[in-house]
């Protein structure tokens, strides 16, 4: 993964730099501050990559595309920042989260700020890719908003099929992967044709991602994925797990409402089992997964060079963590 | 105001058009109903019709503005449903503010999903000027948060400068204004140097206008702002007047500590007019005011058509409401 640490190295450096600019050092203080705050937290710092590996299938320059990077990496912690205070988050990545730190008001402006800074690393993006960019941006955080939305919906549903939880993470996390490849073919000067090819990839490789965070969350090491094991679990959160356990069996989500915390995590662990759900799961990661190389494949076949992308595929695949 | 009425007439049509489109009958329901009822609630629609004017002022068909009256007005809408949540305010034009009615969650979401369509917005306006237009949004976007941002520092604060008041409330408020001038001078084809003189106009008209919004807090006839005589005073908002009474006799506010609502705003009223901070604040209304008439000239000179805006300023200067 030597292009991988190559991006992620270029964009952090893009990133560090970019925090030295008077852009970025502007008052009041205290509504950039929670900004550079999240920024720095950390991450694989995926959707950033994604746009600079859509330049290079491309032919051009990664460079070329870290406007675009910056635009989805911010609209990324914009968005955290903001789903955050809606699932009244504590914590993120171990550290307290920014409407913990400095209060609900401050969080909910500095996180619009952040949104409006994405926009505006646009304004740096290559000319002639820029009409593109904002509609594709735009789309994709409208789209963004109702999956959050739907989200928020399937809390005071007793009942979420399957079909409407695909659609709802779709828009939620696959669009920003689509979003930034997209973004970064464009940014390239790639075929609209090919910038749409590999939208499809980022939207498939999304979802298996985000079934992926399921199954983690589920039979995930704690000491790697860094989460309370069968978090999702215990709040009830609707995940596809959950989905397809209420769909095969009921009953066991009624015996463990009668359960504590750990005694609920455990006999729910041990039901995705017994019923075949976290077999089930694995077996629906992959097909995403299978949809993602075959949109690659056919990016390929319209001239991309889709080398690094099959490896950081690969490399997301196999996580655990 | 014959213009004024046609461009009010003008814009409600498209917005009402609008609404019919698809645009604002995606799924999910719940994250767009809060905004339809936002922007159904009325209003001076006073930065839409300054979109409108500034095409008109330079030749152009005001229609060819509407993108940009579209994108202020729905922007000004998602900063008030999010002003609204960090002001905890109940009411707004008499009707339950978004986060009352929908909850918190539904309102950041649904405010900041606004946001994006107000970008969307942009994405019809004439080709040409369309990358003017997004940057001058862009900064004015980031200039409303800064404002909004020292607005809530001063909670904090004993003490605020003049100086200090006046930069928050350009930024909370007249940039936007600016910004619609700007805007509608761009899209009809102006010159950048026109768009700045209007501008300026704007910021000098949005200034005047805030100060306006303060005396009529102290001072006007609750029956015709709908709203509580003194309620800034009251709740020890730092608006000039607050400051220009802190300065000149701090006496006065310490006494008015000590007395319940009522009795406070008649006790602080009295002390505005004893010690002449209410001829102060109309002073100051006047000569930015004054400034506004300046630059609105200044655009004449490069050969704007001014009638409409001079009209427009008037009928600002004298309302009651």
């Amino acid at each position: 993964m030597k292009s991988l640490e190559r991006l992620q190295r270029l964009f952090l450096q893009a990133l560090e730099a970019s925090m030295g600019e008077p852009e970025w050092n502007r008052q009041p203080d205290r509504l950039y501050a929670p900004q550079r705050y999240i920024l720095a937290m950390g991450g694989k710092r995926l959707r950033p990559i994604l746009a600079l590996m859509g330049a290079e299938s491309v032919g051009a320059k990664a460079e070329l595309a870290l406007p675009a990077a910056h635009a989805v990496e911010r609209f990324h912690n914009f968005s955290l920042i903001h789903d955050d205070i809606m699932d009244a988050a504590p914590l993120r990545r171990g550290q307290a989260t920014v409407h913990e730190r400095w209060g609900l008001n401050t969080a909910i402006l500095s996180g619009d700020a952040l949104f409006v800074l994405a926009y505006k690393a646009l304004e740096s993006a290559p000319k002639s890719a820029q009409p593109d960019l904002y509609r594709v941006f735009t789309r994709t955080a409208l789209e963004v908003c109702e999956g959050q939305q739907w989200d928020m919906d399937f809390e005071h549903e007793d009942q979420v099929e399957e079909g409407a939880y695909l659609r709802m993470i779709r828009y939620k996390t696959s669009v920003l992967l689509g979003c930034a490849l997209e973004m970064g073919v464009l940014s390239g000067g790639g075929s609209t044709e090919l910038a749409k090819a590999l939208y499809s990839f980022g939207l498939e490789l999304g979802t298996s991602f985000q079934i992926h965070d399921d199954l983690l969350d589920a039979f995930g090491d704690p000491q790697k994925t860094g989460k309370q094991a069968g978090g999702d679990l215990i709040q009830g959160k609707k995940t596809l797990l959950w989905i397809e356990l209420a769909r095969r069996s009921p009953d066991h989500l009624h015996q463990a409402l009668a359960l504590n915390g750990t005694e609920r995590v455990a006999f729910l662990l041990e039901a995705l089992e017994t019923t075949g759900v976290g077999a089930y799961g694995e077996q629906r990661r992959r097909a995403h997964y299978d949809l993602a190389l075959e949109a690659l494949d056919q990016a390929g076949q319209l001239g991309a060079s889709i080398g690094d992308l099959r490896e950081l595929s690969e490399w997301l695949f196999s996580r655990d963590s």
